[in-house]
């Protein structure tokens, strides 16, 4: 077995739950190995290049327990595309620290990152275990059943659009039609999960647009104006990236103003614009934005669970001489719900993006299948404990002055 | 004492714990009453004069109760403005019905209707109590220490911000200013409440704009430039009603369309194109919408309990001979926190809008004071706690064609 110290690094846009795997690798390291500590890379790999590195040995382990439920990156990350030269870098500062491992915890680039880094290490003849460990609310990684991250984040978006859809039917009024802009650019499996609200055959949301199929204005109208006659009101759920058989984003189709700058809105502002202009119901418009991705204080605990059990595994894999994978989740069985840990080499992930299967949108392309929710059902199981204080949830924040490098 | 039937409405926009405070008229009335039933007027006011009513002793008990966790407008509501004619159809209606009680569940609007219909009932010589049960997100109801509704919505904002603001800063990332556009068009106590997520210096909220001082977009530039430089991001809580000293709305000023229409955005998104033209800096804008008033996946314990409370109460002061009031809360001390009923008379109530103080506003005009905390703080304790089913809330539909009239 390699005997050296070992990195862990957050990467892109956090989830709810992505410290819950960050903790699984911490705890298990520090419980586990004799021969080495922990570092953490602050804000990803944009720190461990900058040398911005702490020995976790340093952090109290209440605080590092603390980050099971605690949203946002606890060790901060970042968005940053690393080149040639970067690799090599890091190769370096892993000699130097005597780093013979690196945990990078993250979505589709970060797959990329942990493979080039692996590349690049192979190449200093610097003998090292590089494991990618699962995180996105976009659910779009490959070789996994779904993604740590995106349980807690559908189920914030369902239980939101069973109480915003409450709401809309239940109030006499002009505002009888409702879009909810959810997050998911390229893959609707986050917009797809709004089914997941629906108990009554009239009930929100009644209309679900993926940008998994080409969207049509035409029909968009039609779709809206015959729910809302049948029902008396109409709930959307649409993706952020919706977008023409051309690839263009309607977002970027509305009108231009004066000075032929795009407008400013998204998509949600643009359909709820086009239900105001062709169908004159006054609409509203939510963009939870961020709040999707960081709502801890109703997170999936099912998800939380299977975060934290992916971290947990990627040192065990390590331990046990695995190396160039992503932790992956395969699922047993659906009812008992049943999950085992797997793997995927990290040079088949990196880069894939994994969409809805068109089998699970219906025939209309405004609506998911039973399959879609059979899938997704059991991942919003259970909600996370999270303490509160002074009637707020207690998040706990590292103090990254402590174990400085 | 009256002998007599009752009946309740609601009415205006619901929030996460209206359904509390009608809950609490309903069963405290089959407690304490055996000279009549209740009827609920299906939609507001707009359903006693449809005569869409139904007696609800014919409802599942059970479900009754399940409307303490219930939110949206559990009978449903209206926004509707009497005419003087509708005043006098409505009392028919009573006397049609023997309806001696009317309870009616809102905010401003409604106690101007519960005023007039009590004025229309003497007018035609019939003998009736009318009590108002406030309810409001906008915590905008004088003679108040608060409003049921204010506090539910004021924790999901103040969760929801500390979470997005930990996102906002634990990304290192170009996106690193964020913008939410929170309820409440003239009165600004819902978005102060923004400010109970700040607990460590450089935390969200770094930034409050209320609509009750004017908005100087050249302070509102200047201001972000600043706290950017200082902490290197920026989370701004902005009301939906922010305007000029002239009256008019920030969000009627943006760019026109080349017809001229005004743009399609609401405040979020013209500060979110200031920040990112005039400071070149990528903003987010988040509009969580109607989920600010119907969160109740995570609605402050306190603020449900008294909404029951004021319900109950509204039942006791009828039989007790109380007429033409509503019901109010009284704050006797804020550490321990303790509160006590009150009442203000009907016509005192009616279209009055309570603005947060401005002494309570900073002299910078961009955050809130300690003795706003002060006050707002123990209206967020404690979580209500909502029964799950298949990982969602399982919240109650009332059957309305069990009991029609």
């Amino acid at each position: 077995m390699l005997k050296g110290n070992a990195i862990i690094a957050q990467s892109g846009g956090p989830s709810a739950v992505i410290n819950n795997s960050t903790c699984g690798v911490i705890q298990t390291w520090f419980e586990k190995v004799d021969f080495g500590t922990i570092y953490a890379g602050i804000s990803g790999i944009k720190g461990i290049l900058e040398e911005d590195i702490i020995d976790l040995a340093a952090q109290d382990k209440k605080d590092i327990a603390a980050l099971r439920h605690t949203p946002g990156a606890g060790i901060f990350s970042c968005r940053y595309k690393v080149s040639a030269e970067d690799q090599q870098k890091m190769v370096q500062i892993f000699k130097k620290l005597n780093i013979r491992y690196f945990f990078y915890n993250g979505g589709n680039d970060s797959m990329d990152t942990c493979y080039k880094t692996w590349l690049a290490a192979k190449e200093q003849d610097w003998d090292m275990c590089v494991i990618g460990v699962p995180k996105t609310i976009d659910n779009d990684l490959p070789f996994t059943d779904h993604t740590p991250g995106f349980g807690s984040a559908a189920k914030f978006i369902a239980a939101s659009i069973r109480e915003t859809g409450i709401d809309l039917e239940s109030v006499s009024t002009k505002n009888k039609v409702c879009i909810t802009e959810i997050m998911g650019r390229n893959a609707g499996w986050l917009t797809a999960s709004a089914a997941l609200s629906k108990r009554y055959e009239n009930e929100a949301p009644h209309l679900i647009y993926l940008p998994e199929v080409p969207f049509s204005k035409e029909k968009f109208i039609a779709d809206v104006k015959a729910v809302y006659e049948k029902y008396g009101y109409c709930y959307v759920a649409a993706s952020e990236g919706l977008h023409y058989e051309d690839g263009t984003f309607i977002s970027d189709s509305g009108t231009k103003d004066a000075f032929g700058h795009a407008q400013l809105s998204g998509c949600g502002e643009v359909l709820k614009k086009w239900v105001e202009d062709e169908i004159g119901v006054k609409t509203r418009c939510n963009t939870p934005g961020t709040m999707q991705r960081s709502a801890m204080h109703y997170a999936s605990k099912t998800d939380a669970d299977e975060a934290y059990l992916c971290g947990k595994t990627a040192v065990e894999y390590a331990l046990a001489g695995k190396n160039g994978v992503m932790v992956t989740i395969e699922r047993v069985s659906d009812a008992p719900y049943q999950v085992k840990m797997g793997e995927a080499p990290l040079d088949k992930v990196a880069n894939i993006e994994k969409k809805v299967p068109l089998e699970w949108i219906n025939a209309e392309h405004n609506y998911v299948t039973e399959d879609f929710l059979r899938y997704c059902r059991p991942l919003v199981e259970g909600v996370v404990d999270v303490p509160e204080k002074d009637g707020l949830p207690d998040y706990v924040r590292l103090d990254f002055t402590k174990g400085r490098v």
